[in-house]
């Protein structure tokens, strides 16, 4: 069990008032989710973001938030080397006596119902254009009642990753102030889980020749998206950082200097990279350059200087298009939000770097600690929960349904009835 | 007269915080409504809103601020039963001494500035496609200048509604922590009596066979606009709770997850009633019904437990769908933006559901007496003075100017004038 | 030196959470730039938003921040009839010790930030469907490296400008509570000078008869944007209010109300005139005119009652569309977004009312120190410097890239692939 540190009036309600904007991240990610997917599939995929987000906060109240636990909550530890881990929350039931609560376990609470709508919308993203609504809302419901509950627990609730400091002088155990892990690497790797099960769109991957180059089919919404996902994770890393990272109020102002800074150097580096390697930048790789400019920041921004909040995107935005291409092009990854690379991989960056830049001994080894866990355990477990859900209920359409676009498939409507839309031989 | 809740410090800068997010409800609102409606009306809608929008905070900063009062300012009182009721307010003119009025008394008007907009935004959305943008402003004159400020007035301003708990031992009085009432049900009801004057849109109801289905032209707008609301309802009703409900710090992360889990058991409710009943979801009700489920929480978030929250949510959604359905087969109600059913309904049924779940006795009795003045008294008075102004400033355009749709005929060019549109024969 | 105002926690969790939603005043601005372009080219102006974003704040942490010093900072200061007057900031390297700066100091660099961006922003939209991303970019980063932070010095750092009311007894000094002169005035003569020196579209003045109207291809985009903006703008004026006017927490909802007054104000009276003038309102027009009542209120909200507030948007809003079809048809300048007139016009009226409506003697004279300087010094400073940039990076693409569109020229793709477009006559 962590000490509770009790917060300000001034700090909760900076806090509080935070939270209401968070949900702008959500947003954001949304409209990026349906920009980059076809428009004959753009009412499902906002659509589903609304039935996932409903999902994993009706879920995560009945029963994910009790595991979850919280800061000064009971946990189910485990003795080892003579020490209490914490395994798993035995938080009250149904969100019962919040009231009560101390405030600092309200607030981490309420941080994460938003977190896990978000870490459960990034798959969707990633199986745009050919999954099911249900199996998606199926998808977003094992997150919110197992896998994000057991994350957050170990990490943000006083579980044994956040007490790697403790009980191991580990720096200040395994440090994750804006969801970089709790949120963008466990959405990312579900999202390596579903299109591994569920497989690329048809005709992505044609028996011969190159890939298919299906762009998104409304940059405005990708872009757009990026700006307001720009204000979610603002409010996102300076409420994570009162809350997980204790930072005082003096602190703050430099949190959100870094968040900007990290999201502009990004795009900066992919535009520079798009440009060299296909003469010209590439819009929508920009968007994923910016968005992981924007996860880095999750674990970095409370923690670096503003050079090294630079440099910490700049090298999120060079390799982001890089490993996106590299999914496509050698691992036939069918990835259209490109969130495994964006989320994924640019919340292991900024993790690592977080350990690299924080000056306390032994943090890169906490740090290297959480991301094994990450990729050791919740990857395969995730990936063993949606292979088993995948043979109850079939993340994919059949063939047909994806031919005539998901929205006509699963809603019987398209999103733009009045608008002429090109016919698209490649899909017949 | 009340006596005034000194606010401390924190609580008032979270509330002057979130009063500045709040337009987000009204630009969400006002996507929505541009969503779905046709294409050849989509500038109109959204440039009515934004004409809306100033004619309301002109007049009630004019006039309407002085007969809605506040929170302490003077009444014009009607003694009955031995004790005063306050009838209309009797502010100063012109905002006079606002730097100088209490702290919450200077938010309650801020507020009020924020939910007249959004009051007289929603018949707008109902008059859709068929309405003319001057006799839409003048609609909102008459909401802004005089049925709003006396609404207003009786429940928020320490009139007759909300004195019924110290007058007559009701509960606390009336009860309306988030405009549930002057807000949603108002809108909803001047909804209601826009649509019996301005009738239906041309071919809506042809003389023999079923109504004729005239989808939203947009359904990002529409499920994108739902999630912009979500923060401004957050912002909203944790904020109506500071000023209305004189809640605590502690109880505000409880309200705000309320909000989200209303609209969440709302969603999930309608996407679970539109498929059994369609056989596939339907996203255009879907998202009636997640807005239904953010008005249900204007009444109830700050008041219920977020198992009650969840379960007033599933009751809107469920009933949402239906009453569209009721109100557009059986009673020929063309409302292309389901404000009556959403807004007017969903806010009565929370207004409702905070009595049966408030703790206090007489609690229900004061909801039923409000709802009871909402349906006969705002809404005969609202329909009057819409009659009234019809008679001067017809609402609707000519029929020729509705075939050409509402963006030629009243601003001289389209929303997208590089986009091919389909024809629609159904028109012609 | 400026002594430096303590901040209460209060204050100053309220302008940091204002400062996580100010970045949505740069949102819809962005959007209402791609509405107002060309289909073909939305995608380039929406990722020249983000690259502009991003050199801006990569370039001011690294350089501009310097200069622009701060309350409280040092400042190389000139000797003038026996007074010390601040020339330009010596604040500290690369952000060097923010966390241990004085609270205010801090919140004035984050302010900054985020009015670089806003500011260079603005010429961008007047630039569009024929300036370069790379050239837009080096504009960027000219503004903020050097323009920029000497403005935010004069006005905002305690230099000069601020000085007149400690040195000469002028008001308060130079008072620009919300960015009127260092957002919007130096981003629409930036504008100006831009538009100068690229020159018009292709097509849009032929060589006989009148310009040709070349409306925005989205009015959803431009009209919703509004909406955006009015969130971003409360925010940065309220927050605005707190660090430069030293408002107290009871005069902030005033200039809150004041904010939506003016903006009201300027858009009814914008809907009038174009009534008036062209028989039908016109909805570009009335955007143009509801952001110039926004800008207006930069300088006006804090410091003038509700009555002038609206009054000051009358103006704005009878002024601009008067204002771009003067420099359209008489100077035969081509600014689609309107930023000059919006921008420029409406933030130099804006400091002009603050001094006619402020009650300190002098205050006006000091406002029309600051007008002349902005017009004086800073009009030719941008000039000469976009007008060296030009010659070594030109702004403008080559008269076939402009025919295509900048999307296909600049980024090889469009932004809307699957819709499809109206062949363009005018253009071939």
């Amino acid at each position: 069990m962590t000490p509770i540190q009790p917060l300000s009036d001034a700090a909760f309600v900076l806090a509080l008032g935070l939270f209401m904007l968070a949900p702008l991240a959500i947003a954001g990610v949304a409209l990026i989710n349906t920009g980059l997917g076809r428009s004959r599939s753009a009412a499902q995929s906002l659509l589903g973001s609304l039935a996932i987000l409903a999902v994993s906060a009706i879920v995560f109240s009945l029963i994910g938030a009790t595991f979850a636990g919280g800061p000064g909550a009971a946990s189910h530890t485990i003795l080892l080397s003579g020490k209490p881990w914490g395994w798993f929350g035995a938080g009250p039931w149904l969100l019962g006596g919040l009231n009560a609560a101390p405030s600092h376990a309200q607030l981490v609470l309420l941080f994460e119902f938003l977190a896990v709508a978000l870490a459960a919308l990034l798959p969707w993203g990633s199986g745009a254009d050919r999954c099911r609504l249900l199996a998606g809302c199926a998808a977003a419901a094992i997150l919110s009642s197992l896998v994000f509950p057991l994350t957050a627990h170990w990490i943000w609730g006083g579980g044994w990753l956040a007490q790697l400091g403790v009980n191991f002088q580990l720096g200040a155990g395994f440090l994750d102030g804006g969801g970089a892990a709790t949120v963008n690497v466990l959405g990312g790797v579900s999202a390596l889980a579903l299109v591994w099960i569920a497989g690329p769109r048809r005709g992505k991957f044609p028996k011969e020749g190159l890939s298919t180059a299906l762009p998104g089919h409304n940059a405005v919404y990708v872009l757009f998206g990026c700006l307001l996902a720009l204000v979610g994770w603002l409010a996102w890393n300076v409420a994570g950082a009162v809350l997980f990272l204790h930072a005082p109020l003096s602190a703050l102002p430099v949190t959100a200097v870094n968040t900007l800074l990290s999201a502009a150097g990004a795009v900066a580096a992919t535009f520079a990279v798009t440009h060299v390697r296909f003469g010209k930048p590439d819009a929508s790789l920009c968007a994923n350059g910016w968005m992981a400019g924007l996860v880095t920041s999750s674990a970095c921004a409370g923690l670096v200087t503003p050079l090294a909040a630079i440099f910490t995107g700049l090298v999120a935005g060079i390799v982001t298009p890089l490993l996106v291409e590299l999914f496509e092009l050698a691992l036939s990854i069918d990835d259209p939000s490109g969130a495994i690379a964006v989320h994924g991989a640019g919340g292991l960056w900024g993790l690592l770097a977080a350990g690299i830049f924080a000056p306390q001994p032994g943090q890169l080894v906490a740090q290297l600690v959480g991301i094994a866990t990450l990729l050791g355990v919740v990857l395969p477990l995730v990936y063993l929960l949606f292979w088993l859900l995948n043979r109850m209920l079939p993340f994919r359409v059949d063939p047909d349904g994806e031919r005539i676009g998901m929205d006509l498939q699963e809603l019987g409507g398209g999103a733009y009835p009045e608008f002429v839309i090109h016919r698209d031989e490649s899909y017949r």
